[in-house]
């Protein structure tokens, strides 16, 4: 596949990147760029060569990445994640140089590699860590500081996830209710006769292909009809398909049983979105607000890329800044509370926390998570600290170590959008990391 | 002309109505759209014909416009206007529920009208009123409440003007500057040879028709070039014109001689955010926030819409919380101090405040202001009170009575886009309340 038609499938796929980071990134056109003079869009007017335009699409492609992730808002239609009026809680601080120097072996090598050369090594925009709830490390680089927000991209679903788990908590959902009862409009549709729990784990078994090294560039492809239809953007006079999540998820077919094995696809998250909102009376930002950023001193408003009909990207739409997530991390090691309130049931944690099943979650293969599983939209490692995480394509991560009593959360633009090539260097860093701290 | 004809203006005319409220409002769309039973956007997904999409074209239509104007950010994309990360410093609180029932008589009635009832009249989506700094009324309807912003539109201009009169105050900008020196690639353009100090005030003459009435359905009409070009969604291939504010401003003819006439352009608060931005190495969004934002215990971020190369809109683009805006009001009111702290120089304020020529805006033809005048973006009543304002077209105000006192801010949709269908049940309104105040 050459450059010309990687662009050319872009047209219209504005949203793949943001979802699973795949498209371009590090790619053929990363390789040739040189590295630039001049940051992109700087300058009144940036110059033409620097210059970051919706239109383009190709914002995700090379070094370009590295700006958008904290400017999506600039490219495209976005809905607030509300923080409220009230003063921002601050999170203590006891900042620990000496992390900078911890040194770990990254999987697959003989050579030792320090906290702050994985910093580098990760393509990493900020990093901040929490032991016993107080910050021990902070930092930040790229288009990243304390006053931005960043692409969150599949960390969202956690995020979701966690909603979703609440509403159960609270018995408003039936984790057994076919999906098909709870959204009527989903009955034709795969996802009709699968669980609310199938949907958390992702158990289902759908006709989508979400493998980004197969059939992408095909405009009768899964991922061109998903993001087509899912796109905030005008579409051409043309175009007849559905023109939202909601509309896309009714079109997807069963594809064998469902319950029987791991399979990581997006658009489970986006149904989920549809049954919290439903469930609800609210949407997946709106919900996010009222329980959990209104009441957890949040220091910025977040917020969501949308569809042309305005419903949050529940897998993948959120844009947050470091703290802020950092305060979800240390809500979830809390079993819910945080500054002493309980923000969501601790039922709600503990029933994610039991992980899910790793025999489902091997047929999926993922090499750098050998013994994990996956569990209403949360990522397991089963490692001797129990440490779980939301995990973002280009190497985001909100990581709780409940034994270490440690949070770690990095924001990161990986220019290669898989965590495969994340996790050698970030995986054996967090333990270090946790063996420091409990040394 | 029809509504088929007005739809197809809109296919590309994005901003008009951000920047003027104009296009369609409260036209022959809205007199044939029955109040409906649900409201814009509401459900899981909304109905069909409860939508407001960006592709629409038509979100300023009827009544859309009271959705739109709380909602800019989900059809378009934007910039944030940053609040930073302390804590909001609220405002004092001493309301007076009488304010309520102060009466007034609307100009050209005999009937008299109470402020409550105004408040229905002017289609005002959230009006707070602060007298001595204390905030004494303050109501919300619509789709605005204290944690929504709202749509500025022209009122941004005065904001505009205040940064640059702050950076004349401190000696970066010279008011008797030519742009096309501040800005060589103006050079060419009517701009080059206005002062600073005539595109402030909008006393240059510039060949750019700004009528509505006229001939803005048509493509080779400035209103649709100037659309087109500075909007932020992608453009047909064919199109070979500018894309950004920056781009448009260039070729923008002269049409006679600079300083003879106040004539309401928008385009000469595109060139002063473009002068302010060359100038401070910020954008105006930026600025804003470095300078006032930040400063000021505002309550929300805020944000501007933007161009297609990220250009805040500095003549409409302003989104904000009705709260943060009577600040900013109290910030005037104070000549440049807000708790205690001189965010702009005083000198900056009084500048603005000597009011503009009476004898230059007379040409202008403004009925429902027949004794003022305009200076640095905000509009000069010339009363007894010396009251002056900045002024949106659908009638938002920021309204500065320093004889009372007085801060009033009023957000509105009024369906009607010229301040002559507002000025009648609001200008006296203001006064009357002024007079109570001060009784």
């Amino acid at each position: 596949m050459n450059n010309k038609s990687k662009l050319r499938l872009l047209a219209t796929s504005w949203l793949l990147g943001a979802c699973t980071g795949l498209l371009l990134s590090g790619g053929a056109l990363a390789a040739t760029t040189a590295q630039p003079a001049t940051p992109w869009m700087s300058g009144f007017p940036p110059a033409d060569d620097r210059l970051i335009r919706n239109s383009d699409r190709d914002y995700f492609a090379g070094d370009k990445l590295r700006w958008t992730v904290c400017h999506l808002r600039e490219l495209f239609p976005s809905k607030v994640l509300h923080r409220g009026l009230g003063a921002p809680v601050n999170l203590d601080y006891q900042l620990d140089p000496a992390i900078a120097e911890v040194t770990f072996t990254p999987t697959g090598t003989d050579t030792p590699m320090s906290w702050d050369q994985a910093f580098d090594a990760n393509h990493t925009d900020g990093v901040i860590v929490l032991h016993d709830g107080k910050v021990v490390y902070e930092r930040y680089a790229g288009c990243l500081d304390e006053m931005g927000t960043h692409a969150a991209m599949s960390m969202t679903k956690s995020l979701t996830g966690l909603l979703a788990e609440t509403l159960i908590a609270e018995g408003v959902l039936d984790e057994a209710a076919l999906a098909g009862e709870l959204i009527p409009e989903l009955q034709g549709s795969a996802f009709g006769t699968a669980t609310l729990r199938q949907i958390l784990d992702m158990t289902t078994s759908l006709k989508f292909n979400e493998d980004y090294s197969g059939n992408f560039l095909d405009p009768d492809g899964d991922l061109w009809k998903y993001s087509t239809a899912t796109s905030p953007m005008p579409q051409p006079e043309s175009y007849q398909g559905p023109r939202s999540f909601f509309g896309y998820l009714q079109t997807v077919p069963a594809d064998g049983a469902h319950g029987e094995a791991f399979a990581y696809k997006t658009i489970n998250t986006d149904a989920l979105g549809w049954i919290i909102a439903r469930a609800s009376g609210k949407s997946v930002s709106e919900l996010l607000s009222e329980r959990i950023w209104q009441r957890m001193g949040a220091e910025q408003s977040a917020y969501f890329t949308i569809d042309s009909i305005g419903t949050p990207f529940a897998g993948g739409g959120l844009n947050a800044g470091l703290r802020d997530l950092a305060r979800i991390g240390q809500l979830m090691l809390n079993e819910g509370k945080f500054n002493g309130e309980q923000l969501v049931p601790a039922a709600a944690v503990r029933n994610i926390r039991q992980g899910g099943d790793p025999a489902l979650f091997a047929k999926a293969g993922y090499t750098s998570m050998p013994n994990g599983s996956y569990r209403s939209m949360w990522w397991f490692y089963h490692n001797d600290n129990e440490a779980y995480a939301a995990r973002g394509v280009h190497g985001q991560t909100i990581y709780i170590d409940p034994t270490a009593r440690m949070v770690i959360v990095r924001l990161a633009s990986h220019p290669k959008g898989a965590n495969a090539h994340n996790d050698p260097t970030s995986l054996p860093a967090y333990q270090a990391v946790a063996d420091y701290l409990t040394r």
